[in-house]
């Protein structure tokens, strides 16, 4: 069934709001779900209301946060998000980015004492309409083993940059720093098909085609594989993401990233504080006018548009699918599997919300 | 044959002197030159001086070269480096990074009108004695295709960065964007031996395992290989740091970087000057207290040392191998095959430089 995004969003705010979420907030972790969904991302999406859910009822989530800015100089600032919807604390610390690179020419936002925030492209974004490049990483639950290493110290650790253009849409990047995700993953698994070689493997080490292999202490492999295809260089890029996201916030790293499902129990040993976010604003007319900048942007654009395809392909520039899926589903509205509708209806009969 | 690294580089900045340069210029590329052979990365080191001077004796290189800033803010500059040799303008670069760092908390250089600068790792490690993460970013020569893609669009793009540690020596990270090297390829190559699948197709974008293949049309896939691998993610990573090191500075980006040596002719169509880098400096105490943020990194190296290895493997810490290298090779001498150094003998009897 597909349904009016406007109309889920209103409901999910609505959740959100019954969960004893001030009503900003819950526009904010609405506005953040539903664009997963148009976006094409539906594992960011709804199916994260229900893990969001649980986890503000067993008491791991503050609904009521007072996020804070921890230190700052002219284009840095630490934001403690104290423990809210990662949604919100994210949000807030993109917007300090874009107002310190409004005066410094660039502004990073290290931010600790968060959870889950959704997906990394939509705090990028937000950089556009300022003619500004926008960064974004975090950290996440640890799924991938560094290379030769059988241990899971690494989450798929995304990486999100928008950069804006004239003519064209712009260059939205938004991917995990893993070759596969885990939903992909539990996807192929319950349809008993294989994955090809080089995602993922067993428990001890070895090559492995089941995508059932993190259900057996098996671990996802690093961008690249082995290191015969370069996957050191995953390993080395996943790292810098958890670095930036924690290391850098005070937040917890690697293994101790806290789960961000209530069914997993906590850790009984921390680094830091709670889940961790890196953002980045870059004013382009800190480089360069902006005219030039877009226009060189366009040319660029244009450029790897005229790239040779292989038979029966198209060459994209990064962005291009998820805007295909946003048209699509604004006009014919979100498509939402059973399963996921389910569990929203219980959610929203549960806390008394009218239903969808 | 070993030859004392000190020697090697007098020797190399004696070369460069007799080309044309300043001094302080000569020392400075001896010294990236040579910083490369320490670390074990040969394919950017004494294997260059001849690419380099090829280059300046078809006067396509400026060995008096005025480098500039052409524009700044707080915590960004945009450089032009004048045509000089990419190590020069390079240095000088991540120098004004790590002086607006210290004013504005972080620093951010977008660099135009430059060359080939050796290791990208060179300049990332500059920042780590002043209590900084360092990052450099180039873009290169043409040879890796966008997923989906037959045409050479990126090069192999690397990132590098360094982040500094308290126990530990700091973790390193430098790392084309794509599976792997030119070089790498050239001496499979030249051994009769295949590669892998997965690193390179041939010219109708056919999986091979032909290291040859950029010879007959074929190309570097990018990190990850075919979109089932992740390698859209990977075309990511290298079209960010392209657009990064040409757009935002105003240099050459993918199809139009001028190549880095002088049996290839320079290309009809330009859209900007020269070759480009972009490099960052980001003071930690930006952040967290200097103390604070190394005792977190040294927990974060002692957390991936202790990951368990696959038999017989050891789990690496970005940067360790390098060190293993410089140090085996500061005590016995730097290996340095017969070809390159024929080269560079030629070479020095060409410009009446005291023999090695």
């Amino acid at each position: 069934m597909r349904y009016n995004h406007q109309e889920v969003k209103d409901f999910t705010a609505n959740i959100f709001v019954a969960m004893g979420c001030p009503a900003n907030d819950a526009d904010v972790i609405a506005d953040v779900l539903i664009a997963a969904e148009l976006r094409g991302i539906p594992s960011h999406g709804l199916m994260r209301v229900n893990d969001y859910y649980q986890m503000a009822k067993s008491g791991r989530i503050n609904t009521s946060p007072v996020i804070s800015k921890e230190h700052e100089t002219p284009s840095t600032a630490t934001v403690n998000g104290d423990n809210s919807f990662g949604p919100i604390t994210a949000k807030k610390s993109m917007e300090i980015a874009i107002e310190k690179a409004k005066v410094a020419g660039t502004g990073w936002v290290a931010t600790n004492n968060s959870n889950h925030y959704g997906i990394a492209g939509y705090y990028s974004m937000m950089a556009l309409e300022h003619d500004m490049i926008g960064v974004s990483l975090t950290n996440a639950n640890p799924l991938v083993s560094p290379t030769d290493s059988i241990s899971r110290m690494l989450g798929t650790n995304p990486v999100a940059v928008a950069i804006p253009a004239q003519k064209y849409p712009p260059f939205v990047a938004d991917f995990a720093t893993a070759p596969v995700a885990r939903g992909k993953l539990a996807l192929k698994s319950r349809a008993g098909q294989s994955v090809p070689f080089g995602l993922v493997q067993d428990k001890v080490g070895s090559p492995s085609n089941n995508p059932g292999v993190l259900e057996q202490g098996g671990a996802i492999l690093t961008l690249g594989g082995d290191i015969e295809h370069g996957g050191h260089k995953g390993y080395c890029m996943s790292a810098l993401v958890d670095i930036f996201s924690s290391v850098l916030s005070g937040a917890n790293f690697g293994p101790f990233v806290p789960p961000q499902v209530a069914y997993l129990p906590l850790l009984n040993e921390s680094v830091g504080k709670g889940l961790g976010h890196f953002f980045g604003a870059i004013r382009v007319d800190a480089f360069r006018p902006v005219s030039e900048f877009k226009k060189s942007m366009d040319k660029w654009i244009e450029t790897f548009q005229g790239a040779l395809a292989k038979k029966e392909r198209t060459v994209l520039i990064p962005g291009e699918p998820e805007r295909e899926y946003e048209k699509k589903f604004i006009k014919e509205g979100i498509p939402i599997v059973p399963s996921v509708y389910n569990d929203i209806c219980n959610i929203s009969s549960e806390l008394g919300v009218p239903s969808l």
